[in-house]
């Protein structure tokens, strides 16, 4: 999608450098734009981490470069299989919540060892990897046509602007292009739907005002920026006419993993009967796992995250502190969205319910 | 309560100057402790109308503050029953939302006009005004002795650290003394129960962050500072025992307007069978209305509150803006929790259910 007019994407090979992967630097996003390389495993681990790049799918892409990278960090002395179980346990420790994360990587680290004889190894991974990316790619565009037929539903309806709420980030900068629960938006834009995207602030660490609005802004798509306190309010007002956000994972069962204080917006909507989707790639899916609540890990994060913010002043970018030196802060990333609570989930393969049954009848190769 | 270990209420006549009415700016907190000069009436819009002061019964006590002091203003030559329904009305209009600002600027200007004709009128308005504090304080105090049994019921089950979550700022620096949503929780810290506050920020202007959690802290009382999205998640996983929140206006129905985002948390509270109470002195009631949401008026704030971030660096305050410069930002103050949500209310009457029978049960007098 476009930034100042241009196309990106987030994440692609420099030109001209094959052993060099480039992602937007998203902890300077919106107040400036700034390409951060990464050169090896260690790098790709570090962008995760430190949230230089986020969002399940492009989280899931970042590490399967990363195990690209790593073939050119093997010394030959150690053995080749140790040394890639290694690295892909390394790079998977850094989100875990994240499903699609170990997804990718051990699609890659398969890959990787099945052809570890082969001469042309990088070249094949790299093809590998850029491959799994084109499918990402083509799945938030699947993603997009089958939600856009939920807007263009509610806009037959309504003959009015369509009000859709989302939470934190699962826009393009999310994905390589497009985004999950924004791709149905950029489509519905696109045809000439009109819409209008609330978007939550998303605290601590503000990606849907600092994501978000960024991108949906410069593809010239209305939006307002509100405090995660607001979306009740509207809802009760019928302000908003849809809910769609991401997921970090998805149960079998139905329950979704998303950022933390997405299920208190389904609670909302479920209390006044606003329809919440949640829109997300089958490699966001965790088939192992049925009850969400007891069985997704939360990841806890840094408090410095709540206790301190990111802002402009005079064009520079600054770091506040917000709250009293002596409190204590707490910082989860997630939390779980029970199924009963959603209404469908928008996945490349169409729209299903949010019960097991529904998602084999997506999914069926996942049936045991 | 204690500011560094000294003893304050929010609002007092200086010492020596019976024509200044001090207050503590909390537009500074926690930054910094700095006293605000009411001189005229217009300070005082001007401080309900900045948040010098907020907090619906401290906002009531500093309007009842301003009437008083307007009578310093007639210049003799306007007729004194019109000059005093303007000044009556101008501070009235500083914030919508908070009923006991109509309240007690009503009760003053009754006051007042029936005894116009006093040689000693600014003295025993004055009183008055005092008086209307001390039963503020007063209110404050039963409301904490009655929610305090709430806390020992759940401690005795428990025997363990009692977690009550809270929203905004319901403190005592939202009254005169003790608070209405803290008063049971520094009453229970008082007499040994063992009791931790998660203390939700409150975006956008972070109430809870900078007030709830200093006065905590100021007062020995463990917390911790979560994110607003952040309390869903903890109810799931039983980590509070209890919500308590304030109120700026609550119908005869028991539908109760407050901070933006209370009701999010009020559904997740139902959702997860966690007792939720709003604790609130009889003045915040209005007993016109019924339902809340299609009758109680739901204040828009500035949204350079949500676009902009005020904190410390390098010991200076600074503002720092958080939101790309193209987006658009709405700020809605306070959304509305349906009375089916609320499990009871704590008054200085006693606890009741948010039924109209069950308020009327306290509140006789305003049977009609």
């Amino acid at each position: 999608m476009r930034i100042e007019g241009k196309q990106y994407q987030t994440i692609w090979i420099k030109a001209g450098d094959n052993r060099v992967v480039e992602v937007i630097d998203q902890r300077k996003l919106p107040f400036s734009l700034e390409i951060f390389d990464i050169k090896t495993i260690g790098d790709a681990c570090f962008a995760i981490k430190e949230m230089v790049v986020r969002g399940a799918p492009l989280i899931g892409v970042t590490a399967a470069y990363g195990m690209y990278l790593s073939l050119f960090e093997f010394d030959g002395e150690t053995d080749f299989t140790d040394f890639i179980n290694r690295k892909s346990g390394e790079i998977k420790a850094t989100r875990p919540t994240a499903v699609n994360l170990a997804f990718a990587v051990d699609a890659i680290k398969s890959f990787i060892l099945e052809n570890r004889h082969r001469k042309d190894l990088s070249e094949i991974v790299l093809a590998k990897v850029e491959e799994l990316k084109q499918l990402e790619i083509s799945y938030s565009e699947r993603i997009g046509e089958f939600g856009l037929k939920l807007i263009e539903e509610i806009y037959e309806k309504k003959q009015q602007t369509v009000n859709i709420l989302t939470h934190c980030n699962a826009g393009w900068l999310a994905c390589i292009d497009w985004g999950t629960a924004t791709a149905p938006i950029y489509k519905a834009f696109r045809k000439g739907i009109p819409v209008h995207v609330w978007v939550d602030e998303t605290r601590p660490r503000n990606q849907g005002a600092r994501l978000t609005a960024f991108e949906l802004g410069e593809e010239g798509v209305p939006h307002t920026v509100i405090p995660d306190n607001t979306g009740g309010h509207l809802m009760q007002h019928k302000m908003a006419d849809l809910v769609i956000v991401g997921s970090d994972r998805t149960t079998a069962n139905g329950d979704v993993a998303n950022k933390i204080g997405t299920y208190l917006k389904a609670l909302a909507a479920f209390d006044n009967n606003v329809p919440f989707y949640v829109a997300l790639p089958s490699s966001t899916f965790d088939f192992t796992m049925k009850d969400g609540l007891t069985e997704i890990p939360i990841e806890q994060r840094n408090p410095d995250e709540v206790a301190e913010m990111e802002g402009v002043v005079d064009g520079q970018i600054q770091t506040v502190r917000i709250i009293p030196e002596k409190s204590p802060v707490v910082n989860y990333g997630f939390d779980v969205t029970p199924a009963r609570l959603v209404t469908g989930l928008i996945t490349e393969r169409g729209i299903c319910k949010a019960t097991r049954e529904d998602i084999l009848r997506l999914f069926p190769e996942n049936q045991k």
